[in-house]
């Protein structure tokens, strides 16, 4: 039995046409695809494509799509979370692989007061939410939202969505010499994650947010939540808030 | 107010003692600290020591514990998971970093039939591990377990363990022609883990435990496990069993 492997083809080129050199040369080398056989694509749009393949050369598959099949909806809701670029590019790089296999539906990168980071390398981040997603067997990748302005972010939510924000301001009765080991005091994101909503949640940078953008989120609907009990550096936040809202928001 | 900083210092010279060359950096560079002040530090043995530093020059810190203080239980039971390490030693390394961070109590390496990868850096790990624990201010480093035969884990655990595990064969009556996009089916991590109890997550290596190894697993009082509708790279797998104990087993 060969092994499953699902490839990716632009929207352009899904109908019929060649895979890229990279699927390409998988395509014949790993996997010993000949013409006749059957191999699935997707496109990212949420859809898995059957084709056959109809010609190969020694570097070149062509395939036509015979049928098309939804992808199974495994969450409820949708996913987003918002978060700056993390000072080590590879952090968020991990952070948008290990969101995809979970599950994410949008992934929104956030200029913030406290952030170092203020740009990131598109093309990377697209091309590692393509391989997350096939090696997860998904048909959807997640939409990457780049480099939005704080104020822009809370303007651009719709009406509906449920917003939270995860900071770690204190509460302004710790007294600031004791070494405090718990966060600051707020709900349980996994208790307040409606299941079927579109929820986002807005992750602290390595500066955290700043005084004003907290107060400015808490005054577009935003509510303070808690990732639990553990300090968790930005990165390990975020992927701690899409795995959690995928355990409350999941179908089965 | 100064950055809060937890410093790490063996179980030998933690009563009183000179912090490392490098947390001495730390304390003199980046956090100025002068003899009279109080710090924070840790053996990773389950308890904070508040120190008074009694000295310092250009390149040491000298400091004398006052207090010791036990570590807050974040959670109940025992968390512990058992993986091979990964081929690319990144992977292992971001995992057991980020288990760490959320919380585990044991990190056990399997050496398993179809993993590739026979040894790890133990030395490096220990530093990740020491490193991740300061990071979220805990005060247990977890016990890193190296490079268990699959048989002799299946024999070190006490009898009243709960025993998980999670692989990826399918089930018989599944067509092995179609591109088949469910996990095969089993109970779902979350609903069965006992929240009081120690519980261990066996997860497959990138090559899946051998039929030999789950059918032994099986045999010895192991349940096998689902982690969600996704497929999930190893050490992803293994995060999202950690994190989905910890949900759990969480006090409050």
């Amino acid at each position: 039995m060969k092994e499953k492997h699902l490839f990716y083809a632009d929207s352009t080129s899904i109908a019929q046409g060649v895979l890229s050199e990279e699927e390409s040369r998988h395509a014949l080398k790993a996997l010993r695809v000949k013409p006749g056989e059957i191999i699935w694509l997707t496109d990212g749009n949420g859809t898995f494509h059957e084709a056959r393949v109809t010609e190969t050369d020694k570097r070149n598959c062509w395939f036509q799509t015979e049928r098309t099949l939804p992808d199974t909806p495994r969450w409820k809701g949708r996913i987003r979370i918002a978060v700056a670029p993390t000072k080590n590019a590879d952090r968020t790089e991990w952070l948008l692989e290990k969101a995809t296999e979970i599950g994410v539906d949008e992934f929104i990168l956030l200029k913030c007061a406290h952030a170092e980071r203020k740009s990131v390398n598109r093309e990377r981040l697209e091309r590692i939410a393509i391989s997350a997603m096939k090696q997860s067997y998904k048909a959807s990748k997640p939409v990457i939202t780049e480099m939005t302005a704080f104020d822009d972010f809370l303007q651009m939510l719709a009406p509906d969505t449920q917003r939270l924000i995860a900071h770690c301001h204190e509460a302004d009765d710790k007294d600031p010499d004791s070494f405090d080991l718990t966060p600051a005091a707020s709900v349980f994101l996994g208790d307040i994650v409606e299941p079927d909503a579109d929820t986002v949640v807005a992750i602290g940078p390595e500066g955290d947010f700043s005084p004003e953008e907290v107060e400015k989120a808490l005054k577009n609907g935003f509510r303070a939540v808690s990732l639990g009990e553990s300090r968790l550096r930005t990165e390990t936040a975020a992927l701690v808030a899409v795995h959690t809202m995928s355990l409350i928001k999941r179908r089965h």
